[in-house]
């Protein structure tokens, strides 16, 4: 980060990513205005310098720039259209994970009160967040990110721009949370199979680890072949996938877990199998995701 | 790998993964005989200096130490019980893919034969065997273990001995294969929404290496905390996530992608909240898989 002008910023919702946001700001030395819906989650920002507002109302009129981050676009709406504020001239970045659809609907509300409206999706979790590591995806109007890009600079990385329409940032984040989310279960079912085997997750954890550190290679091997439109399987094939998820799901299922997305990770496969594509390599399945 | 003795080792299945065994154990100095089912495979590792079997029973007869990787137990069992041969104080260690049930069982067959027996999990991909990141658990006797550990050296890492239950190797394969197989399909649905939002494989790829890129410190947040049984919900909560993940879905639904194990992801994180865990950490949810 080597802009260091101070500006004022209002953060609004104190979660734990709101939380992070927040500290962020405060430790880049910008002036910051903090509010919750429920009290009591501002007392350690405050004494850090954050000033705390007793409404959203007050907390949007501190700032040229506010920074959401609550639960979802519903909740957000709710705090938005609550204050009563005026909002002519500032600009908002909902940071908050939502559908590209939702997005858009936003960025017109915002255009209908004069507001500007920047939408971003944190692809970090919140101990990355005023680091190198920190990533956040912005989309909307080019000018507004350009004015605010120093401020938001603070919340860690290189803040990356991708497109004028607002929804951008959310069509990336839903693709990545796709991946997230579906591996979150993984890793949950894979300590849950490992517990029935009375394996420790601490026994488990470093090999868990390896298949984690494998991912980025299959992801850049899936996006080459995906863009060339061939699949070759020299490194593995979609049909010797099958047959290990079917022996993964049997193992599952005879210690009475639940066993469905294994069901339906082996549903993908087999159809893919089905169609012909047993010799493929797995960036092929992509193309049999869609009904 | 520092040791250097040279032996003599057999190879049943030329796949991708039998293929790269017995390259690495050309690599290494070792003499290697090599069989697939369906001739026409052999010709590549020949000429690195292989010698072809005709039949598995003059493959298994060439070395002390006979290593299988067919797809899985079924296929090895047809293998195995067709070749007639005499088997008497040879080694079998069978690294292909299967549940711990069919090790144990094999393994009981193979003491019937006089015939030692090591169960392997190769836990990394064909690029690596042969090299630093090869990685290959074994169970079964630790002498036979003992006696082979120079030979199977060759194949990476440093090979790593676990248990003397022939099934442990297994168990460990069905943990770790759960995760990998449930990250292989969000890798394949992440790429079928991005591209239904029409986002190109490669411009999406280096933001979800970055995601694949969060699992190993999400892992071992969540072996710590199901060590302890302490789900502190400080970075990112169980509710939270079932915000995301429902987003997600109906993402994916209005593409008409198929959701199914979307909305399996979506009924353990649901199944956590109803439970009162909404505020918990994402390790939680591993006590939540059993049904
Ligand atoms: N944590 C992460 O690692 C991470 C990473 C990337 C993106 N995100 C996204 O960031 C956003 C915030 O996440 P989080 O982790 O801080 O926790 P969260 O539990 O998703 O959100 C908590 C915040 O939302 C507020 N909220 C919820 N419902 C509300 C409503 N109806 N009206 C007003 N405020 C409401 C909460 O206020 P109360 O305190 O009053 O309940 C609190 O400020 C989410 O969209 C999440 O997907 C989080
Ligand atoms: N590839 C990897 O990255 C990887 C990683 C870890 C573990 N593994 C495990 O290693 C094993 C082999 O995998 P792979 O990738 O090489 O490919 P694969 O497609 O799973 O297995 C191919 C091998 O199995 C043989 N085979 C299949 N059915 C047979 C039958 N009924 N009788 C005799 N042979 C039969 C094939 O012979 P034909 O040529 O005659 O069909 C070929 O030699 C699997 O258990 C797999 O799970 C693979």
């Amino acid at each position: 980060m080597t802009e260091t002008t101070t500006s004022q910023v209002t953060v609004l919702g104190l979660g734990p990513m709101g939380t992070a946001l927040a500290a962020a700001f405060l430790a880049a030395g910008h002036r910051t205005t903090i509010w919750n819906r429920t009290p009591g989650r501002t007392a350690a920002l405050a004494e850090r310098g954050a000033t705390p507002a007793d409404t959203a109302a007050a907390a949007v009129a501190a700032s040229p720039l506010v920074v959401a981050c609550v639960r979802d676009y519903a909740a957000l709406r709710t705090v938005l259209t609550g204050t009563g504020a005026d909002w002519t001239g500032r600009t908002l970045a909902n940071l908050g994970s939502g559908r590209p659809d939702e997005a858009r609907a936003l960025a017109a509300w915002a255009g209908a009160q004069r507001l500007g409206y920047l939408d971003g999706a944190i692809l970090t979790p919140t101990p990355t967040i005023g680091t190198a590591a920190g990533t956040v995806l912005y989309s909307g109007p080019e000018e507004s990110f350009a004015v605010h890009r120093p401020t938001l600079a603070a919340l860690g990385g290189r803040p990356a721009y991708l497109d004028a329409d607002p929804g951008r940032a959310a069509a990336y984040e839903m693709a990545l949370l796709d991946l997230f989310a579906t591996a979150v279960h993984g890793v949950a079912h894979s300590f849950a199979l490992a517990r029935a085997e009375r394996i420790a997750p601490t026994d488990l954890a470093p090999y868990a680890r390896g298949i984690g550190g494998l991912l980025p290679e299959m992801i850049d091997r899936a996006a080459r072949q995906l863009q060339a439109g061939e699949f070759p399987g020299e490194v593995s094939t979609i049909g010797s996938a099958a047959a290990t998820i079917r022996h993964v799901a049997e193992t599952a299922r005879a210690h009475e877990l639940d066993t469905g997305a294994l069901d339906a990770v082996r549903a993908l496969v087999d159809r893919a199998v089905a169609a012909g594509h047993g010799g493929a390599g797995l960036g092929r399945l992509a193309l049999s995701v869609p009904r």
